[in-house]
């Protein structure tokens, strides 16, 4: 089946607004092996709307539209598709009551245009909003779908998870079922050199790579008459680019966050931490906080700024500053070791760095940034060479002590089970 | 004009990226005047990108398009543009010798591939991409212009704005101006309420709102013979936007952050300043230090998530916390007034709140948090009732507070001055 996007709004064509929902759709039928060839935005103008819905319907089979749904004269497409396969608009009495329910929730007065989003091509599928006042729906009609979802992402990503992907299910061959794998530590082209041959070889279950900044991941695809067998097809895959990459770079699967793994571990092990910051300024602390239930182990995080706050809070000795600098290993060290003593953790983690644009030398240029962890007793650092803007290099930091966090916590308790 | 952006690449239509580069593109072309008619997307099937391609130029009298420009046989912008416009492509030498230079720089080989990317349709502009091994070109012919950028936005992003919106220039019918102006502290429909009569009646400047989380913004588009002309022609609308919505709502201009403004006051008026946060754990202090230089005003910042870090860091008394809770307006101003004490700063800025999914109650829901302000002697507290999941709720609590200290630091700096 081939699908496409047609996204109507004429913000998206000023760019004022990402068109995130283009994206999200895709790859939401990309996991249910159903193909978009192409995706087209076009603004609020009848005769362009009309031409591009008609075009996009000659050439797909499933044509999916966000946006046009409002209570404004501008909103047209249901208009159009109504017109496109010949149907009547009628009321449909239950979408009247939840737009009227709707109202009286957020306290406002409902207006004659907003009785105008409970009209519906005849015979469609109505697809319920909860939450907003705009109602999608589905047509099917001499082999071709149409599906009208709303515009606001908040609206269309339910809708699409409710209504849509289970009625699509239905035109699936076969099952299909991916797994991400996330990894860290070795970039794309290292990737591709080291498992290469299995994106190329492999076509049950797929495997696409995918950069982003800090991270590479890999999405396999397999297809099976049932959930079970797909998943069989991806166990021996897996395991092949888990020993090629090395385990410890594959660091989540789907949806995980480096910090997510991060927390967990320190939670399992009761293991207390406590955070120095300098040049990310918050950041880390920010990270590692995103996970609830991190309050039990995450008891203090400071940004020590400036060389006072280094001495005063965390007993940086001054003879270090002087003889070494703030960006520097030893300071990192100390950092790290003495927001662990001050906040009585069992780990004190610290970054110190130049994240510019300003305040770099030849011999300390922008990017120099020095990562300290110190677990019970034991202190190690790390130098980054990070390159970017100010923005990018805290960045940097952040996602590499991170992940250097992780693997040191993981030989931590390796260690420790031993 | 009518333009029409054409994304070359299958990443986007199987949505593992989110399509930036149109985004930016349009917004850069209604900047210039220049109407988009349509976005595409289309993936690297060489019939269905020439059938788009050939549709595009159809319909639009300039055509962008990015990707495509790559090393590798699935790269097919460049063939397909040159057949549509019955060109040859040739070697160009310089093209050749920067790519030989750029892979030298980077210490890889240079692949008889790459070196197709020195390869362009004859006669056409070559736009030189200092970030990376594929240049861009514009084709002018027959009333139609082709302008072929690559992919990735660090490379799209500069070759546009040094050697596309130059070259788009002398297009343009008369001088275009824009001026944006960011909002804050009320939401958009109140800004529709005050200005909606000045959105409607204008029409040179043009004004165009645009709702953001956090936020609201307002572009003044104005057209005129010359740049001085046009800026004419916003003052009086930015004069009575102004007047309507309350200056001190209308916190910025262009590109400019709350925390920017903030840290810009506070580093003019040499004014020092500490952060202690708990539920937005490092968030408030990781803004503020986005701003390059306030190092010399900010001191320190503390996350003091656990009571007892509150108590030991900040002096909140055991009191405060028995009686009130931690996430209380008691607590928020003892957190405020103890780490500029602490820090020996001027001012001292405290969030305490609960961000969810857990440990919200009847009394005390998630979303809850309480700002506090110290400014040299004198503490505020502020409730705060947020909505969203855990990250929205401390993303806004960081940026309510960052507002709210905007405001407080000017009416403290008006009234010193009286």
């Amino acid at each position: 089946m081939r699908a496409e996007i047609l996204s109507v709004g004429t913000e998206l064509l000023l760019g004022d607004i990402l068109n995130t929902n283009a994206q999200y759709i895709s790859r939401e039928l990309a996991n249910l092996g159903i193909n978009v060839y192409y995706q087209t935005v076009v603004g609020d103008n009848p005769e362009r709307l009309k031409n591009a819905y008609n075009f996009a319907l000659s050439r797909a089979d499933i044509v999916i539209t966000t946006g046009g749904l409002g209570p404004t004269k501008d909103d047209l497409t249901k208009e159009i598709a109504a017109e496109y396969f010949n149907k009547k608009l009628i009321l449909d009495n239950k979408s009247l009551e939840e737009i009227l329910t709707f109202f009286k929730k957020i306290n406002r007065e409902v207006s004659e245009n907003n009785r105008k989003q409970a009209y519906f091509p005849e015979g469609c599928i109505i697809l319920k909003n909860n939450n907003g006042t705009a109602p999608g729906c589905i047509i099917e009609e001499n082999n071709k779908i149409a599906i009208l979802l709303p515009g606001p992402p908040k609206e269309m990503v339910p809708m699409l998870n409710e209504g849509v992907i289970p009625y699509l299910k239905k035109f699936q061959d076969g099952t299909l079922i991916s797994k991400v794998l996330r990894i860290t530590g070795i970039g794309e082209s290292s990737v591709d050199n080291l498992i290469g041959y299995i994106i190329d070889r492999q076509t049950n279950p797929t495997v696409a790579p995918y950069a982003k900044d800090n991270e590479v991941t890999l999405r396999l695809t397999a297809k099976a008459n049932s959930e079970e067998d797909a998943y069989k097809l991806i166990v021996p895959v897996e395991k092949e680019i888990r020993d090629k990459l090395g385990d410890i770079n594959v660091y989540g699967v789907e949806n995980e966050s480096v910090e997510e793994i991060v927390a967990k571990l320190l939670i399992e092990n009761k293991l207390t931490i406590a955070t120095a910051e300098s040049c990310t300024g918050g950041l880390l602390a920010g990270k590692l906080i995103n996970y609830p239930g991190v309050s039990s182990v995450f008891l203090e995080g400071v940004v020590t700024y400036s060389n006072i706050a280094k001495i005063n809070r965390l007993k940086v000795k001054e003879d270090t500053l002087n003889k070494f600098g703030a960006v520097s290993s030893e300071c990192a060290a100390e950092m790290a070791e003495g927001i662990a003593k001050a906040a009585s953790t069992n780990i004190g983690v610290s970054t110190t760095g130049i994240a510019g644009p300003g305040g770099g030398t030849d011999e300390k240029p922008v990017g120099l940034v020095y990562a300290g962890i110190y677990i019970n007793g034991v202190v190690k650092t790390k130098q980054l060479n990070l390159v970017g803007n100010r923005q990018k290099i805290r960045d940097r930091a952040v996602a590499s002590t991170l992940d250097w966090l992780r693997r040191e916590l993981i030989a931590y308790l390796n260690k420790d089970s031993n």
